[in-house]
């Protein structure tokens, strides 16, 4: 090794003893008499100094040149400080250099190597190994380092076995779009990238190995978003012999030893809802618990008392904002104008205010009398000093502006703190959601996804009310993980490829391996799988997964550090016998 | 969970219990009054059985009804066997049945699922599901886990972080052929296929990172072979401020702690030799040294003594094989055809037998005497009962020649043992070679590898002379792994990619953001690959790496069970704006 200790190894025990440390130089405070260099490495900063009259002249000269970035290996003795830094925890000694050899100089970078930077976005993305220096970002993927260590850990600790699927696989015109990649050996045919591994580890299931797991690339070429990226990264597990009931302890085990090694935090009973109880009271099939504020229902109440508005919606719905009746005109118009933006889609927004005096006023004091709306505001538990909102209309719309609004109070109320965590459950999803637009059934999770036993008959009746065995793992509004029992028998997987619209020679060329599979002696099964960038950054306590990720593309697919994608050349084109369609 | 234990778990100390099993039926005896199951799963078989007028009718019905590889559950009481069977560890119990439910029928498998089975390749390979649940391919990918798994803790045990490197990346025209990706978003371009995140594993030391790995999926667009895949996976590995001892140091210390904690093999020392010395001793930069039989040179000695073809030849080069001095006239004569071969490419083979009655016998008697032949002998190291096998030609091809000569000896005198393991480092690679057909200089191992400076000054004068800073590990004469000392200086990096041919603007376009990373503080830094299938292979004493990998592709690149490659619709390659050349 070019060094004996790393910057973040030193400690008064230490003193006396000969060092050799490598490193980034972080500063250089230069006062004339003494010199002073932070030394900065992946396990801390260690401060070197040099003493005018103390220190050889070509060494005081060589640390005048060093700039912010230059790689030395310097060579010295640990000494105590006379000042400590208790801030970091090499504060209490320092090295007294005897020689530093520069290994490496450096331009001055971009941008700041700091936690506050100056260096925008597109900068940082362009110098992402600079970006990557900084404190911050590189402990978000030790951090990552530690979720997939104990995520093994754990699995492996329970008999699961990690296998490889492939990347090469093949396209299938269900879901997402695929990325594809052209044959060169079979022309004119393509690969494709995995959305999951999904059908694989379902046969691995048919294949005897019972406990699966692999924490696995999954490919998908859609339009990008802040916390959205064309490759992610999947924890995916099946099981087999399996009830949901075993899967949702298996998997709030996992959650739970997560927290517990990487955060330091215990997390009690994870709580489950039906989506039925999350649509109701929370207008989402991810509410965000961490805080109350359900929704109160007001339809049957609130009608007929000749307010146009309420009397014509199929559904009335309220949130009571707790402390809130000192609303001013100005903030509850500008709630009225964020529940009318297109995202939103609520035509307006009636509020009822429980002053603190006693007295009540709403915008629809026209139509109500105190008592009526002293009534709702028993309904919906509120007392003196709250700030009832109330919204109208299509049962769905209204519940997804209700949601969007409930969101939007308890972040003006700082109720989202991002360092307190809540886990739960969203059970019974819906097996199929129809398509308006298209006209046909759509897999609410996937295909594969296994009907509740009970609803099997609705596949001819009501296949709308069937229910999925089917459910979601949920932290602070975010959904982490879903997965499903799945099927494993032939004919209710035909069954169901046919209500999703399939032809049956297009469902056998598509998943014709699969169903052939579950006639050679297929168990009972399920899984699950949780998205990795998504979790981390949840533990990092941050919106975008960005930064949780080494090498991110931005929200065009492009990576600008390596400019990619690129053209290639022609000759590359005709092997692999495709032409750009101009 | 369906079960109380799995089909491996029941032990003497179980007697009496309640148990439920669920596992594919392997077997059924029915001996009229008894009728006795062989219920398997992934942890092992356990026995059921059934007594007439014991067990109910309807319950003896169902397990008369049963097929191989029906999925079942049975409950009921573990018994002590009468005729233990001590071949499985679950011998000495089987279970007294009460209810048997089936939880899948299956049809009968088109090949036995058993250790020897009567499926031929491809439809095993069509059926990779149920070959799978044989017990050998599970094991191996079983096995597999285990080294991925002591891999990570041996790794992160040294402080080295798994950071995930993206698979969208750039096609480059250096090295193998690129898989490539068109990318919708930005029509007419084209992301690829990592052939190896070299480039990204080097721009995380520039950040820092320090001591980084990954065990990923790397891709080649290759015509294929046995042990060769068009997807393959490697453990990654960089580490920044070390030298070539550094890297040499902990990386045998893996492969120590793999061998010990998977195989219960303790291996000595790791040897290590040069390349030169490799070349000259065993004609193979990855020489198989489970045995001697080392190249003994010849040239001097044997010339001028008339001889026509040795006299015209620049190496003459022998090796001893002990005990073979009976060789008959045909197995000569099969050892001659055998180095004639187009793929050996010897023009003959010249032979001396010290036969045990003391007597020497050569192919060439005409041209020596007795007395020179004993001098080959003892320049060789032979006695009585031994046989030599000379071979003569340009050195390299001659040297080549030889390698498959001492290794088709080896196998024929059984020295290729898979259960012994011999492992060694091969140092001092060339830097370059030289392309004829081509007129320019490849790097031996990739561009960015190091030169050793005391042979930086020969890029002017010698290129070819230069030695690198790289050095592969060989396990029984198959190279597992390489690696190098990095460039991380940008002159010489590019002063490497003008002796590759490259034009500035060319290396920029393709390297520029390495380039322009190495002026921002670059430490010195080096690694290695490992490729886990091989390493995987090896320890499972196989010669081909298929049976290692679960779903692997055929010599076409083709997967015969999901049928991929395979075409795509006109409106997704409409979307990706590209055309299938006709």
């Amino acid at each position: 090794m070019l060094r004996t200790h790393t910057c973040g190894a030193l400690r008064i025990e230490h003193i006396g003893e000969e060092t050799t440390l490598c490193g980034w130089v972080a500063k250089v405070r230069d006062k004339g008499g003494m010199i002073w260099i932070d030394l900065r490495d992946r396990y801390g900063i260690t401060q070197l100094i040099l003493e005018e009259g103390k220190s050889a002249s070509t060494l005081l000269e060589i640390a005048r040149s060093l700039g912010r970035e230059f790689v030395i290996k310097a060579k010295g003795e640990v000494v105590e400080r006379l000042a400590k830094n208790n801030k970091i925890p090499t504060g209490d000694v320092e090295i007294k250099v005897n020689t530093i050899e520069i290994l490496n100089p450096a331009k001055l970078p971009p941008f700041l190597i700091e936690d506050e930077t100056d260096g925008g976005d597109e900068l940082r993305m362009k110098y992402r190994y600079l970006d990557l220096r900084r404190d911050n970002v590189r402990s978000n993927l030790v951090m990552r380092h530690k979720i997939t260590k104990e995520t093994r850990n754990y699995l492996d600790g329970l008999n699961f076995i990690e296998v490889e699927t492939p990347v090469l696989i093949k396209s299938t015109p269900e879901g997402a779009r695929d990325f594809v990649v052209p044959s060169r050996m079979n022309q004119g045919e393509f690969y494709a990238l995995p959305q999951s591994p999904q059908t694989f580890k379902q046969l691995l299931m048919v294949s005897g190995f019972d406990r699966y797991f692999q924490i696995v690339k999954c490919f998908r070429d859609e339009d990008l978003r802040a916390d959205r990226q064309p490759e992610f990264t999947q924890i995916d597990c099946e099981m087999s012999f399996v009830t949901q009931e075993d899967i949702l302890n298996t998997f709030e085990g996992l959650v739970r030893h997560l927290f517990q090694t990487v955060k330091g935090i215990t997390i009690g009973e994870v709580p489950r809802m039906t989506y039925a109880d999350a649509m109701k009271y929370y207008g989402s099939d991810k509410p965000d618990i961490r805080f109350e504020m359900k929704f109160v229902e007001l339809t049957e109440i609130a009608k007929g008392k000749g307010f146009g508005v309420f009397d014509a919606a199929p559904m009335i719905v309220g949130i009571c904002a707790k402390g809130c009746s000192e609303y001013t005109r100005k903030e509850l118009d500008e709630l009225t104008e964020y529940v009318k933006r297109p995202q939103v889609g609520a035509k307006g927004l009636v509020y009822v205010k429980l002053n603190q005096d006693g007295t009540i006023k709403s915008s629809v004091d026209k139509f109500y009398t105190e008592s009526d709306l002293r009534n709702w505001a028993d309904l919906m538990g509120a007392s003196k000093g709250d700030l009832l909102l109330l919204l109208s209309g299509e049962v769905d719309k209204t519940r997804s502006a209700m949601n969007d609004l409930r969101l939007e109070m308890a972040k003006r109320l700082g109720l989202r703190n991002t360092e307190h965590y809540s886990v739960h459950w969203v059970l019974d999803f819906p097996l199929l959601e129809y398509s308006e637009d298209e006209n046909r059934y759509f897999a609410m999770h996937h295909p594969f996804t296994s009907p509740k036993p009970e609803d099997l008959s609705l596949f001819e009746t009501n296949p709308k009310a069937m229910r999925a065995n089917a459910y979601d793992l949920v932290i602070n509004g975010v959904e982490v993980g879903g997965g499903s029992i799945r099927i494993h028998d032939r004919k209710i997987q035909e069954k169901m490829f046919e209500t999703l619209g399939f032809e049956p020679e297009e469902a056998k060329a598509q998943f014709g391996f699969l169903m052939e599979a579950f006639e050679y002696g297929a168990p009972p099964h399920g899984g699950i799988a949780f998205g990795l960038d998504r979790l981390c950054s949840l533990f990092g306590g941050a919106d975008s997964i960005r930064d949780f990720i080494a090498f991110p593309k931005n929200n065009s697919g492009k990576d600008v550090m390596i400019d990619s994608p690129s053209t290639i050349a022609d000759a590359q084109l005709k092997e692999l016998s495709i032409r750009v369609a101009k």
